[in-house]
């Protein structure tokens, strides 16, 4: 392994946004990763009041993230950071992360990976002509009862998947924000920022991807319903999605924004022949594991506990009952991310579960997600293949 | 009022079966109503054994409704029974209901009310030529904060309703039981018994009836989504529904026997404009109120809550911290519809709270819901209209 | 058993009493038992209207306990009470008891079984002397989930108990009500009407009663703590009480009314060497039990779990999922109280689980716990000898 | 504000070390601090190995405490450390913490500060004499609801307090663990490297903090039942304390560590004259607000609620409903400490929230807690002043 932390070059993240500050806690946490260098913001003055509260150096805070490529893969290799992260808005992913590949840039990225699917491809094309590392920050796959889920379900332990119920409601876009001086709300509601897909591409692909990370099953067809609930907006703030598995299983998705009164309620439910499964986002530690003929068990995350699979416990920093969350589950896309660069950095081969954070594909299986959605959505016809 | 309490006779729940207690229980709980006579079952050591369990005269321990409806209109008018309580298979509703309403019975049922929608139409032509009183016991509709949150919505609390997630998870089918002995299972699995759905006409139908109450929408559309999930059974053991209202709302109803681990989970949750409420039947004394601006409001039921509504509270017998349950709602149905009918053999006019209980039109509408869902499923058009 | 429903007469619980009704509904739910007469008020016209409210015949609505008494026990056997429930406040309770229990009929009294020690034990003289049958209406150890708990330390489930914490947090007691006409409040809190301690004696006991019945230990040694928190009141709102038992085990038990809040959140909390158990009234279908190993278990109330002992099963009505709350508790002492007496009546012996309910001895140790909470509260020494 | 990061030393905490790994996330996470050096373990292969594991230059990576003092107050100014962080156990805390401020750094510690409450007296005037900082990590204090409801009772939101529990169950010295390799069991019952208390020394001091820091109330007298109830142990595994406050209020403290099957589930109830607050520290981002006339509210943190505190708000950095957790309260006393030591080296005045973490004073009362609990659980007397 790499003998010093790994730098980093962020585009996006100014200090008024959200998710910017999201990534450096997750970035810093463990220890892995320095901050060097920043394309913070467009705007001269926000870049500069960002590279500062951020101690960075002034030669290192760019206003663009074209000059930060270009001068960042200048500097001699001791200096030089070893990858970007993306955190604008979707609309402003595919360019930065395209030209960082092409300089020879790793890449964290904010999901969702791209504002089309065809940008999603061509990224994933340039990956595996580089070799280099894309990283898609599907959070909620950090979490450390979500990898245990995963491997319970791999492991067999609530038999077939039968049936799969996953939610995320939001309240946050109860109203017309947007026309309220809301800036989270007016870039994620503007079809020519977000995408074709508000609440589906927002949250609905967090939701997507969360069934697929822990069941490993492929979706065949959905049905898909959209709905502008708050008059006056632009894209969908509500959905909800009839699934189709190709093992047989059924399923379905619900998204909302104008679920009034839920902050970020994300919550799976898997059910097999022999058990199934309950997480919630908002209670992360705890893992419901349901049983036919015996008591409901309360899984918990946390190190020492020998029931817990390793690949679980290894995503936990602290014991039980000393709980972690959403920064912590952001930090093991960051740590195994770093695990893995700083191997290949030196020239080994990552373990697989260095290799345990969302990429390319899933940012392609994203994309093709809210394609199909939206196709759906618009068709009087039931049932719509799901191919990518 | 009467000053005398009402007198019942029972059609099935001979002493193995498990919803003929629950009548019982629910029945016998407020001291409003005694039973009197009963055909408990058509095997004649059965009945026998459980006219004795119940400490029936072995006079009016019958062992065929026929023989029961007829006797009971010949005795004197106080010594008579003033209802039949039905609690059959669902195959088994029809007859003995339209026979009691013939002999001028009030007539208490479960539900499904019948096998088929027709049937279901010419108890209500019935019912309405007779002016006798049909009560269908949708349990759910019974409990103080379902009655809460179908008053906050009436009041407009969370303003206008845009959204219903109605779901009902239970596991018992998981395995395929009606093949290893469990009598339950068995008739519920058979069409020949049940009727045209199994999950969706034996929970299904609970979960539309319960967001019906609440919201007083009127369904126009759904799409539905029936599985047989376990191999080898005859009727769905689950099912997804999109649904759409006729003010807008948009809602998805789940139901599921094959939910391993779970019990008999129903849940709903309303999203308005101004908040949200949410009701768990396993938690059935919260009712979560939840707000965009201010902090969730637990509501609690139980006696001299000023914040409840007084129809709500009507329906409570304890003060709060005194957990009410299941057996409650059911003799919450079973005390409105008590002093519904002592109220009409006074001749005095019922209240509105008296009132309150499913009906004839209730089970049309559940008809109808298994009617229409069951041709949904089949369709290849998404929507199908929802009319009765 | 005996072929007919037992005979009940009421004293007090007229139509006002809170807690009258909840005996009532308790003892009508099974269907094992009918209200025939009532002493149920000292006011003739409450007295009258409560009889109409109920249904009995006017000759058997009595003004006061002593007519009621003899005139029942010189009723033909056939038509004569089988015992009475005394729901009368704390002071009124030993004379009307002493005078059934000399008059031929069995007790049931809702706790604290008397005003003083010394009538407790009057009254436990006199049960054994007449063989006749007293049950006190310790509520909370009617649950079937506390007789789980029960049953699993009794098995040797958790090892040796080492702690037990057992709380009652109330809070309808923290204004002044006695003084603002709530007459719960004014007898409660009257050390004329309620003995020598307010809030230990009215719940308190209970929860020195489930710790007992659940554990089986005895206390050695108690620290009390009483306090009045509210300025003006005449019996102690509050107290915590330090105790050790006659394995070593140590406790704590903590009671106030003057929880600002709280509705009636008795809980308890067990730990032995191997694990521990949780309990709250509230959720009264749950039993948490903790490993020291393994993922804690949700055990849950209801027919059909054969991980439950049969000892909890049998007190169950309903399958798992269909909950049951503290009038099911209730009615289950009423139910297994039924039980031994009809055994009784018709000369066989009560069984194990018939037995199954509170009785004089419980209600000698509740007026134990009273006098020495109080002593130990007035002392300087630290720990009061705990001896009955 | 300084224009850079601040330079942390840290003594202890070597790579298997539990409390030192939490300190460096919570010193990592906001990107104010950057460890600089360390003496973390007294072997000094542990000690090279940990250097290198955190990136450490060889230089810098010291192998004891004395070493790392001296040369690192030789070093230049703007490389030389700000403060350092001693993560020892109890028995060596002082020693360091002294040597530190004699060389003019501050000081981070863990909690308890010292050995002897004299120690932390002598620690008290130094830290007077010098005015250097120190900064005492009782974690629980820098959760965002704790400071809600601190706030809240300073501002009377629930009147005068009458009453408070705080509880603090864990499970994990349920076996005699210290005799079967369990290195952090060993050090925490051993009298010599421990102190004179065990379970009221380890988490008795946080519990009592926490209920200090949120009312602001001072302890008068208490009551204390040590136990030892896993046999063979040297220390007190568990003891309940009764409290009497200086305003009338009474309290519960009970803290255990032979809780079989209990995670770190600290927990305050606080009852006032007009509701009551509740948190737990297993679900941090929830506070129960209870009133007397009104439904509990659920506040929760996050940034964006305007019913919150300011105070709250600062420190948080997530909005509701992505769970913040124990690293991020570890983080906020970071965070604050920081600030402070930020604005006292570039000659500003701290505010009142960057002042907020726990200090000297703070450490002192633990330690006078800690002799008082002990003296009071051998004394026959039932009450013990509390006077520090």
């Amino acid at each position: 392994m790499l003998n010093r932390k790994l730098r980093m070059g962020m585009i996006g993240g100014g200090k008024d946004a959200f998710i910017g500050a999201i990534h450096r806690f997750a970035a810093n946490m463990d220890g892995l990763i320095e901050l060097c260098c920043g394309a913070l913001s467009i705007n001269p003055e926000i870049a500069a009041d960002s590279g500062k509260m951020l101690f960075l150096p002034e030669d290192r805070t760019y206003t663009n993230y074209e000059d930060m490529i270009k001068k960042e893969s200048a500097l001699p290799e001791d200096k030089r950071i070893d990858f970007v992260t993306i955190v604008t808005p979707n609309f402003a992913h595919f360019a930065p992360a395209m030209m960082a590949l092409e300089h020879g840039f790793n890449v964290v990225i904010e999901k969702p990976i791209t504002f089309t699917l065809d940008e999603a491809k061509q990224l994933q094309q340039k990956v595996n002509e580089t070799g280099l590392t894309l990283c898609l920050t599907h959070t909620y796959s950090g979490y450390p009862m979500v990898k245990q889920a995963r491997q319970m379900v791999k492991e067999g332990a609530i038999g077939k998947v039968r049936k799969i119920w996953v939610e995320y409601p939001q309240g946050w876009l109860s109203k017309l924000s947007e026309r309220e001086g809301n800036a989270q709300a007016a870039w994620r509601t503007d079809p020519k920022k977000s995408g074709k897909s508000g609440c589906m591409g927002d949250i609905g692909t967090h939701a997507a991807h969360l069934a697929k990370y822990i069941t490993g099953l492929n979706l065949t067809h959905i049905c898909a319903d959209l709905n502008i609930l708050v008059e006056g907006r632009h894209l969908d703030d509500d959905g909800n999605v009839l699934l189709k598995y190709d093992n047989g299983a059924a399923g379905c998705l619900m998204a909302s924004q104008v679920a009034a009164g839920e902050e970020n309620a994300l919550k799976i439910r898997i059910y097999g022949e022999k058990g199934g499964l309950e997480w919630a986002q908002q209670e992360p530690n705890t893992l419901l594991v349901k049983w036919l003929d015996q008591p409901t068990q309360i899984f918990r995350a946390g190190g020492g506990y020998s029931y817990l699979s390793p690949f679980a416990t290894k995503n936990c920093r602290t014991p039980g009952g000393h709980p972690e969350g959403y920064l912590e589950a952001f930090g093991n896309i960051y740590h195994n991310f770093a695990q893995t660069l700083s191997a290949k950095l030196s020239n080994s081969e990552p373990t697989e579960e260095m290799l345990d954070f969302p990429r390319v594909e899933d940012g392609i299986f994203g994309m093709a997600f809210i394609d199909k959605v939206v196709e759906s959505s618009k068709s009087d016809v039931k049932w719509t293949k799901f191919e990518i």
